[in-house]
């Protein structure tokens, strides 16, 4: 199934970014950063520590046309995005399964439930099942928080909504229900410690 | 890093495959598929009885340039295949992380290391280092065998090649190291059976 790009913004391929004028801003440095680009430095810096080996799946692609140039790489000339049939990261800490979503909004006062697909949901929910551990990492962006929600919490929210109830979770449901984790320097998002308590 | 198809061959996009008028041979139903194929049908298999939660990852591509016509999907006109950092397949089953790689060849006395990457290898070793199961699946598609090998035994054969010694695995060496999975009809290729020994 070709759809647009699943969180309905526009693809900006990673590291290739127009190089824009910033505000210099250190006391923000890590501004600007999309979430995935922090969980990916988060997740190197466990990789590098020997702490976890988790990573982000690849962008799921449909390819249909690739050419061959002579003497040089292949290149796609057609492709389309694909809906993931699973979360975008996943692997191992501690003997443990992992497995997470992870997704940012601009919102706040509440976190949307149409930032996640219904086959994500299903997906975690399987996960848990085999004894993994399956959760949903926000970022409230305007705020600057981030909370941690255990999927069993979040498929409260999501029934609620599919049995006909509000279709967002509320900031303070979030602060009751997830673990609030504060943005540090090394790593950015510290989410391992919060696992152990799950 | 933009390479090559990873595996050396022309890339050919999944269930976009042009239809070849088939020989009918009923009795080798699934001739003509490749692993990738029957670990998929395995996995989903396995997904849709609960035994296990195990998914291909998506083939990692850089995205260059991306068109939005107007009313349909965006489309990815300039993409180039990256080196996967990890391997193909991973999961979670009976509360264990698994994770594997998946290589077919037409040699019918050996299987060439040149298959895989030193980054899996680095991978594959950093997950059993965190009690994960990592493993090789092997298909000799002229013999129609297949084997699964743990992670400890290919890094033995990795490390002889590495040390000077010969690039690849003989069938002997394999027998001897690996078990063999019989292929069968539902599912495909049985390999969780196998893990229980691993």
């Amino acid at each position: 199934m070709a759809i647009n790009y699943p969180n309905g913004k526009k693809f900006v391929p990673p590291k290739e970014k127009p190089v824009k004028a910033k505000k210099k801003d250190f006391s923000f440095s890590n501004r600007g950063k999309t979430l995935e680009d922090e969980l990916n430095e988060t997740n190197d810096y466990y990789l590098q520590l020997g702490l976890a080996v988790i990573h982000k799946k690849p962008v799921p692609v449909q390819i249909v046309k690739v050419e061959y140039p002579s003497r040089s790489a292949a290149v796609i000339r057609e492709a389309y995005f694909r809906a993931p049939s699973t979360t975008d990261y996943n692997g191992v800490w501690n003997g443990r399964y992992v497995d997470f979503e992870a997704k940012e909004t601009e919102n706040k006062t509440s976190f949307p439930l149409k930032n996640i697909h219904d086959h994500q949901i299903h997906h975690m929910s399987q996960v848990v099942k085999h004894q993994g551990l399956a959760f949903l990492i926000i970022r409230f962006s305007s705020l600057e928080r981030y909370f941690i929600m255990r999927f069993e919490a979040l498929e409260i929210f999501w029934n609620r909504m599919i049995t006909g109830g509000r279709k967002s979770i509320s900031l303070e449901e979030i602060e009751d229900t997830a673990v609030e984790i504060m943005p540090g320097a090394f790593p950015r998002i510290d989410y391992l410690p919060v696992l152990q308590n799950l």
